[in-house]
């Protein structure tokens, strides 16, 4: 153990960590709930990085100082996860604002930088947490700007598992493209479609989940850094605001900008706060497009049997034989999750009071919860479930042919009335609608050849 | 126009309206949004008949103007809701305690009461709104107490729908003891039940539901009332509280009783957040009940078939002939306000502060809203699609014949695996399990017919 | 009572109504919850009107017929909201697809179109509601188009109400400059600001809203028109739907255009579930905002006492004299609603099956129910607070010099250790920074005065 | 790697790993989020043991099979998490039914029993995970059974938490009833309350939560057991379920009951539902508490400052010497948590179709993060700051003594209207109540002395 102190006195710390005294109190305090997310933890090394570059190069600290913690936080770039997670032991449900994962960053940083100078011949003074790795910033500021990093960052790869869903989606599309079958409105036989329209309803609805989610992840670029404490930037300038961001920028290979109002950055989350929600939004329309897949693979024998889906585990542990859609399971479980963290984030937002909001670490953990579960589950979805759909093309179009809603074709010709007497007549007397329009007296068979024609009726050209 | 005057000073109020300058003001400075509920006006009208004739008989007020009091009060009782709504003009959107809802009853009371008081010969004191009709009282009791009684009446009416409803489906579940069918899971083919015992399991859920309601309904009784303003109750006694809730109980037909702690019944509505999750989940499984029954007549050629619904109205505008679940549609919509209201129920309670919680006109508007959406609901869907239900046996049967799963009564003889490959082998065959059982040489048909009795493996009596 | 007839049978209707017999079956089987919103009903017969006046160009329906149902259209638009009511009667929890209310345009349509074609002299055929007035159109595509139509126009008053509110804060904005005041984070004292920079961060919060608002608005300008019953455009034609949505478009002063992909456009709301969505993080940031200036107002004598609020209403039924921050209330209250709608309208797209969601007129009155309520809460909450807010000067510039929080500003001279040690000093000792500063020795006064300088800490310029 | 099989064919395993096949089918095919909580593995454990003894007792299994399954029951129950863990490597988001779950737990019980076997002389048929020990059982019954009793179990953390918390209070209570403060309703002075009083609200309040989780608990304890697959019960017996789950209740000691309708235990988790939503309420009412305690203690020199919470953590990494409430902050954002998680669990419970919810892995695990993160959350709000909480005497009595609402206790004997304008004068002139009071010519002293006394006004006896 050895002792170091902080401003509120002396703490213990095991000798082997590099954390220090703030670190070592808030794990003690807080040991509920999982732990800060390493990507935030990345994402602030890089802020400390660009920081301690420019303001040795500024002059607010001493370039051997700024040096020092450079080359810390390159070395500790290049670190595993489970290297890393073994010196960042703090918990998403700490003080509200991050500050304690701001300063184990600061400890760490300064820790190792001076296990570096100590090593050399000449005496050289110590880098401290607060004046030179956290200097000319906040948690305030940090912590949030790490926070629209990594959720920018998540959202990549959220956004790659719907594109690649997608692109499934559209080779299913091409393949049936003219495979004629059911539609279905209220749970009820519709008019025809092809299977192929029907995919391709599915990939427009995910292209606008696309187009919501990029829309939104482009205003998380304004970067609240700069605003330090309160959102006055006390302790820094704007230029070196500037300098910074455009190194996390270049280095980060993302387009980030300096936030120009640093008092909504720190007070308000509005840009995550949308940003999840085309989360959500996307997680609705997953569950619909689960639900109508799962719903078209049900039977085999007693269901809409229209589609074949992947065996990839024994179904029951019961039933022999049983295969169950558990990839549109697991994703669907996944939509509820995202529904409920929508809520999540929104109450947090709301709760932010004067120059702060002291919901971050629970706002960052549950939008990378999210995201991470989305593109997770949707690759799978894809992968093992999605790729391997066949069509039953034989049972689509043998339901089809034996349903009744064709009769709409007929309502141009002949009227709404007389068709709906038509179909009405068919159901009761369980015969063909071929039969049951002929019956009427008001369509000749060839009439009737012509205007019902199904393919014609999805309009597919 | 008359002109009347409040602490505020003087207000021009309409000849012909009853209320006075504190109503006058609050409807010109909220506009927006619903008016607050008639059943909670006529709650607070009992609320002020009671403590107007407590307070006269203990002398907080003389008697004569208690008397004018109560018998406005009587009068009041006995309008319509139209006559009562010209008179009760304000909003829910408006300051958050209620308060200018309290002050439009103590207005209109304080007028009628002088209207009456004026016609005599003799000359009379005027009866004040804030120091006889509110006298001993605080919007802050009595709005929330007035909240909780609405809110215990409006959970009568939907048990009393639940009940109904579980009425019609215990009629279904006694004619449809042993018909036997298709059991789902995962939305695959499972082994048989009767349609009796899924309808039975509805009934189980809605019973369950209807435990929770009631348990949580009990918990409204305790009426927070005799905190007055800040839950110490100044200006008034607990000897005066008793009586009046005894007055109301007696009134109401509903055995109120004397909050304990009222710093408690001012600040927090837990009651009233938990009651409203009952709510919800009752909202969540008549969800899944509507679309099992909706699923199950889902066709009538392209879907599960099992069940007809009544015909009500023509389904579609474009198809003839087509006939939808519409009963289910606005009851599963129905579920998706309440699962809503939920949120905001909870949100609401959270946001107390010290003393208050100014968020009670949302959310009695908003529990009121819930219960009595799905009891209306209910009944519509209960009258005008359950019991019109009816059970398509041939195919129910058909289909059950026709499926797999019934391997499940080969396991215990002949093990799982061996099982599950005759379950396999059908289904790659297309052929009957039967055939199949017998193809794999470790069944006799003997055997067979013994083990595999549909209605045995339902272990119906 | 005359009697009418649809496809199941005969149905008696009160000759006063202009009405038919799917209205009325529907006004009977549906009698729960709010009425449908006029808006909708007024964009569904702009929908008719166009979709006349083209179908009768294009042959597909006769002219006369194309002109009377034009002509009724006409004469409807002008009508009250009152008047329009009478014709109206049905409600928003009906069939998830809308059919009874798009069926009752098209019945009240073609009955006063009769009614005018019967007073000419020659014997005309009559316009049926099928046949004519929804000739090549669906309820599956019309309500859907409708729904957008009134959301695009709602979220334009919110719109509105929210630009006006910023037009207030920037002015007390510009009024409050240079008016310095203590920042606070963790509800802890902070550092200084000035009154402006924390006016500008709810501005600068409330424009990352209407960024969000508008950005969302404008993918609602792709309208599903010309899916007809199942998205495939059965019985109209492309040609056709491009001419009604130049109609829509040119009437109602909106870019609206075709949408890509119908399937999606009946079966998924993923815009309208994105547009309520930044509606919701508006509520969350206005509950953020009224919190501010609720606390900042709090007082008279044991609060913040910050801000003075306009006495609006007498704030107390028992406590006289009080003042309450009434719209603040009202205005959060609305924040919770829609918070909980935004439930509401995700869960209701996540219930879409196969070609249909069948949750259309919950979504659209729950989306209508936010915007409107924000509006005219937003709008209060503007002319009736913010613009009679006055800042206490002489209490927000006391309290900030007797705060500790200049200590920050020491900082960059002493380092931290030092200067919290000082920021303790004075807390423990109940004295000022300055003579804590001092009498450690490590700042002389001149050095004081020169760093610690309330403005300059600011950072304004 | 050794080679096993299931009904799908053969598999790899590692060698070192007691899992089978069906466990490694999972584990590759599902890799997104969290593992299955280790409480549930155990609660499906002591579920096969129970079986297991009863069915070789009842002739099901073999004695000497039966005997195995227990004795490697036994075993596993008493390795260390770390231990288990590695043999139970499968995901959350997997199968809706938790069926892999459950074979893992038939697997490694399996795997165990026969190298405990092997090592025997004798040659010993192996015992099989399915026909052994998942003997008379399904996934589909077994599962929420697990379910319902581990959400039994984490309540009664959660339960203990609170009580914990509330014991605090009373300590606080007891030792500030008669501590005069302002009462605040609006966030604006109202009338005197004692700190007692003040804490006394809290603890009614988690009372009144306690009363409601206790309510719900109890309803966990009617076990869907005995339901197998659909929820007949085919392949077991009512007796065998009555003996299987009397074990369970002796074993665990809880009072654990047959469910009187299994088709409702596996189709709907109405009770888990209910019982999460007080949990809901709680976190709503925590928040309020928690909200209460911070902006009392808000300051040091600029908030209320009636409260000092201890100094666990320096506050700030940039303003040096601020402390702050970071306890409430981590418990306000498991809150938020708890809010959103009630949705997912609403959404998840919704979902069920036919005999089987297949959202029972994300209900559970959702579920107990709830009651975890509160039950954390509490014990350390407790102990951190409740614990250490002091309140500044002198502040309470000074604000309190300076505010204007007592007057209040005048208008028993002066009137509303003539009070309001006493407290209007003394705002408008900056002076004390009493000033006012006397220059009314309304009061006199001696009046003013006796009416308004500060405790007498909080009716403290």
């Amino acid at each position: 153990m050895r002792i170091e102190q902080d401003s509120l006195g002396e703490v213990q710390i095991p000798d082997e960590v590099w954390w220090g005294p703030q670190t070592e109190r808030s794990r003690h305090n807080f040991t509920t709930g999982p732990l800060m997310p390493l990507s935030l933890i990345r994402a602030l090394i890089q802020i400390k990085w660009a920081a301690a570059a420019v303001n040795a190069q500024e002059g607010v600290i001493k370039a051997d100082i700024g040096e020092a913690i450079v080359r810390v936080c390159q070395q500790l770039t290049s670190l595993t996860d489970a290297e890393l997670r073994q010196h960042f032991p703090l918990r998403v449900y700490q003080t509200g604002s991050g500050t304690q994962t701001n300063m184990n960053v600061n400890e760490v940083i300064a820790h190792l930088a001076n296990v570096d100078r100590q090593s050399s011949q000449h005496h050289q003074p110590p880098v401290l947490p607060n004046d030179h790795v956290n200097a000319g910033q906040s948690s305030n500021d940090t912590f949030p700007t790490a926070m629209q990093i990594v959720a920018y960052s998540a959202l990549m790869r959220t956004i790659a598992a719907v594109q690649s869903l997608n692109a499934s989606l559209a080779t299913l599309e091409r393949r049936h493209q003219r495979t004629v079958k059911l539609g279905r409105t209220h749970l009820q036989d519709a008019t025809p479609i092809t299977f192929g329209q029907e995919v391709s309803g599915w990939r427009a609805t995910l292209n606008a989940d696309l187009t919501a989610i990029t829309a939104t992840q482009q205003t998380l670029l304004e970067l609240p850094l700069g605003g330090t404490a309160v959102g006055t930037g006390l302790n820094t300038t704007p230029q070196i605001t500037n300098q910074v961001i455009a190194q996390l920028a270049q280095r980060l290979e993302t387009p980030f900008k300096n936030m120009t109002n640093k008092f909504h950055g720190l007070s308000a989350h509005t840009e995550l706060t949308n940003a999840h929600a085309t989360l959500k939004t996307l997680a609705t329309d997953l569950l619909k497009i689960a639900n109508d897949i799962r719903f078209l693979a049900s039977g085999p024998r007693g269901g809409y049997g229209e589609l074949s889906i992947p065996a990839n585990e024994p179904g029951s542990s019961i039933m022999p034989g049983k295969i169950n859609p558990t990839q549109a399971e697991a994703l669907t479980m996944i939509a509820t999750r995202v529904i409920g963290n929508d809520v999540t984030i929104g109450v947090a937002n709301s709760q932010g009071n004067f120059e702060m909001n002291v919901y971050k670490p629970v706002i960052i953990a549950t939008f990378l919860e999210s995201a991470d579960l989305l593109a997770g589950g949707i690759a799978q979805f894809d992968l093992l479930l999605v790729r391997g759909l066949t069509a039953n093309e034989q049972a689509m179009r043998a339901t089809v042919e034996n349903s009744l809603m064709m009769v709409t074709a007929l309502s141009p010709h002949i009227g709404y009335e007389a068709s709906a007497a038509i179909a009405q007549a068919a159901l009761r007397e369980q015969t063909t609608l071929k039969a049951a329009a002929l019956a009427s007296g008001r369509v000749t068979e060839a009439q009737f050849e012509d205007w019902v024609d199904l393919l014609k009726m999805t309009t597919i050209e």
